[in-house]
């Protein structure tokens, strides 16, 4: 019997429309389906495919262990995550040993600050893997605005909202075009950065975007409500144009 | 009569099977296409597409007007290309006002660094203009790599090859991850910028991603032969993973 392999589908930003064909072929004809989730929820990517999988289908639900009580930068947090990957992989890769493809469920593109990742660095030598790109959520999030991103020369910065307000600030006067991922509970160091840096008035927020939510407001006009999970914020550029 | 929509929608980085479900129904399904070509060429947008357009479609072909004798800084090269995006809507919103649907094909995502973005300047106040986003040519060239891109805390830096070279080595020092789009002429010069920052043995060129040509090689290795229009150059973030 050959080893089955073991897929990392991107599904793009959140309309099942946007998926790719090989993607939604992957997603629709999956005996075997693992996602990723936090204990208690359904899981955000097995969400996106409502609908899309076969009555048949087997689920693997990988649900991340808790962490909340442990900081991020203590090593007993990279130690729990750690073991936690290599439990799934161990998990995947009798899948893939009894001759089963796995369709592991991936929001966005999978090699763009994904979870899977994790997954890929410990199985890649371990049982066949494939990856299949996707639309990322920047992408979605820059047509909702209805203007493009970035325009001949320009330089385009992608950084998480996660860093230091000082660091945001460095990053966000030092580029042409700029996206924020990972918004979270720094809306307000986020604002607070392009303002220091003369470029608030340029900012949108997109929540959910190709969603049924999907939300697009001027930063400036956003108010401090917290956001979903999914929420960019994006600095169109403003080069070359004839 | 109700007036025609102008599409422009993204093809994906090469590989018909990442289009998105959108673009594939409306490739396949459209009465008008229309597409950018240098003047002899068959145009690369169009190629992507070989086989898939109903046998009664219209074909429009947007021919780049010749501006090799005059200098990109020269007003006269805007004006000249100026003109030739104006004529050009004018053609489509001829169509839109017939309520004819056109589909604009678009390399990769139409939003980032596209052609398209142009006719969508001129085009929106005029038509109705929907974009249908795609997977990027860099998200197709991370994957064929087989690393991941960008992890945790990672910025990622998207920079055009034309940039000056002390430009380029600035950004490729001053990034975790990066993506050099654009590379036409200029590999030399961002070898050696990447060299100066001491990245050259972590880049990646690839060719053609996701096409039937892809290439994939270390940079250090990949000679200084004439690399094709779809070609990209990647570092690959370093940063935390459990
Ligand atoms: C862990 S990262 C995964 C990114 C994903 N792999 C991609 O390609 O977009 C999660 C972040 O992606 C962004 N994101 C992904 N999809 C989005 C969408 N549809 N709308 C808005 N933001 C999105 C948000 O910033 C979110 O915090
Ligand atoms: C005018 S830009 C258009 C980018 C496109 N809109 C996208 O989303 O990728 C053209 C550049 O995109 C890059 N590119 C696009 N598709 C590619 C592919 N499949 N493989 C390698 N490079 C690609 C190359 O650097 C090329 O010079």
């Amino acid at each position: 019997m050959s080893a089955g392999t073991i897929f990392g589908v991107g599904l793009g930003p959140g309309d099942p429309d946007l998926m790719s064909v090989r993607a939604d072929r992957l997603v629709r004809s999956a005996r075997h389906v693992a996602f990723f989730r936090k204990a208690g929820r359904k899981g955000r990517a097995r969400h996106l495919v409502d609908g899309l999988l076969r009555p048949d289908v087997t689920e693997v639900a990988m649900e991340y262990p808790v962490t909340t009580e442990i900081p991020v930068d203590d090593p007993a947090y990279a130690a729990r995550l750690s073991g936690f990957y290599a439990a799934i992989t161990r998990e995947l890769c009798d899948l893939s040993r009894a001759g089963r493809d796995v369709v592991v469920l991936c929001e966005g593109d999978p090699f763009f600050y994904g979870s899977f990742m994790h997954l890929h660095a410990r199985l890649r030598d371990l049982a066949p893997v494939e990856v299949v790109p996707a639309i990322t959520g920047m992408s979605a999030a820059w047509t909702a605005t209805g203007i493009p991103v970035t325009w001949g020369e320009d330089v385009l910065t992608v950084i998480p909202g996660t860093m230091a307000q000082d660091e945001l600030a460095r990053r966000m006067g030092d580029t042409d075009a700029l996206v924020v991922m990972k918004i979270g509970r720094h809306l307000p160091r986020i604002r607070a950065a392009l303002a220091a840096v003369g470029k608030l008035d340029r900012a949108w927020l997109v929540e959910c975007a190709s969603m049924a939510e999907q939300r697009v407001v001027r930063l400036a006009e956003a108010g401090d409500d917290a956001v979903p999970y999914f929420s960019i914020v994006i600095v169109h550029g403003d080069g070359r144009r004839p």
